[in-house]
């Protein structure tokens, strides 16, 4: 029997793993304690619980959204579809202009709700679990409503793709 | 402007949100206290961090590897590609025959490294946060390898699935 030996330590065995999976692609958005929408696209939600239903996702504490995450109480949380591809480059670029037009408006609590998503749930943040400089983050799912029909939006190697044939 | 409004509340909300969602496909595996191999299929492996390099996965603390991973300092993290099907099937079955066969080698540590995949990554953890009957769990990575080039697996709708098309 050959005994599995590893070839790579600490980060270069980290990234050289995760280049090899692929993750589907979800939207947090909230608001600062001064009501200021804020939000970023994570491909790092999780179902978590079923009883009472929980997810999670995770961010670094350095991200311009923490702050607000840090504080507030609600989250919303949006499943993205290949439609949903323009939505997830708003959400993950330039943090000043992720707001800007009409590709959201407000919902429950004021959380900002996008368009152009398969589905998005509101919730309580019930745990927030700092790691080094970033945070694991479990929510309840209080409520929520489908979108737009659409296959899930899948995110490897840097690059969006769409799901394939079932194996 | 049209108000977003909910469709759904609590664990409707929830699964129908999550329906829409895909995920890639993992392996996590550990010793018991006493030497004995543990593991199982996780949808909810994502990265963390990056310096240093972490991982997170969550698990119900009702499954049969929880009190391994409560007690556990080390963890193997395997990413699955389309090859690993078998063995993501293997790993959430009957959990007494997960390791019956020669689809694993003791590798870091004793722990189970799985054949097949597409690469694995040893850990030490660093979290466990309960949230009710659940728990996420956060893992340094310290070393690791590559396995056999494929593309990843995922899962959606309770069936495997390639990755399709970039967007």
């Amino acid at each position: 029997m050959i005994t599995p030996a590893a070839d790579a330590t600490g980060f270069e065995a980290f990234a050289q793993a995760f280049r090899r999976h692929a993750a589907g692609v979800a939207v947090i958005t909230a608001l600062t304690p001064d009501g200021r929408p804020v939000g970023f696209t994570a491909t790092s939600l999780a179902s978590l619980a079923a009883v009472p239903p929980m997810a999670s996702f995770n961010m670094a504490r350095t991200a311009s959204s923490w702050p607000a995450i840090e504080h507030t109480e609600h989250v919303a949380i949006h499943m993205l579809g290949e439609e949903g591809f323009a939505v997830a480059q708003i959400m993950a670029g330039d943090n000043a202009l992720r707001f800007d037009g009409d590709h959201w408006a407000p919902g429950p609590h004021g959380l900002p709700i996008l368009k152009t998503t398969t589905a998005w749930m509101v919730g309580t943040i019930v745990a927030r679990t700092p790691v080094a400089e970033s945070a694991m983050i479990a929510v309840r799912i209080d409520e929520g409503a489908l979108g737009v029909p659409d296959e899930p939006l899948l995110y490897h190697e840097r690059s969006f793709r769409a799901l394939g044939a079932e194996l």
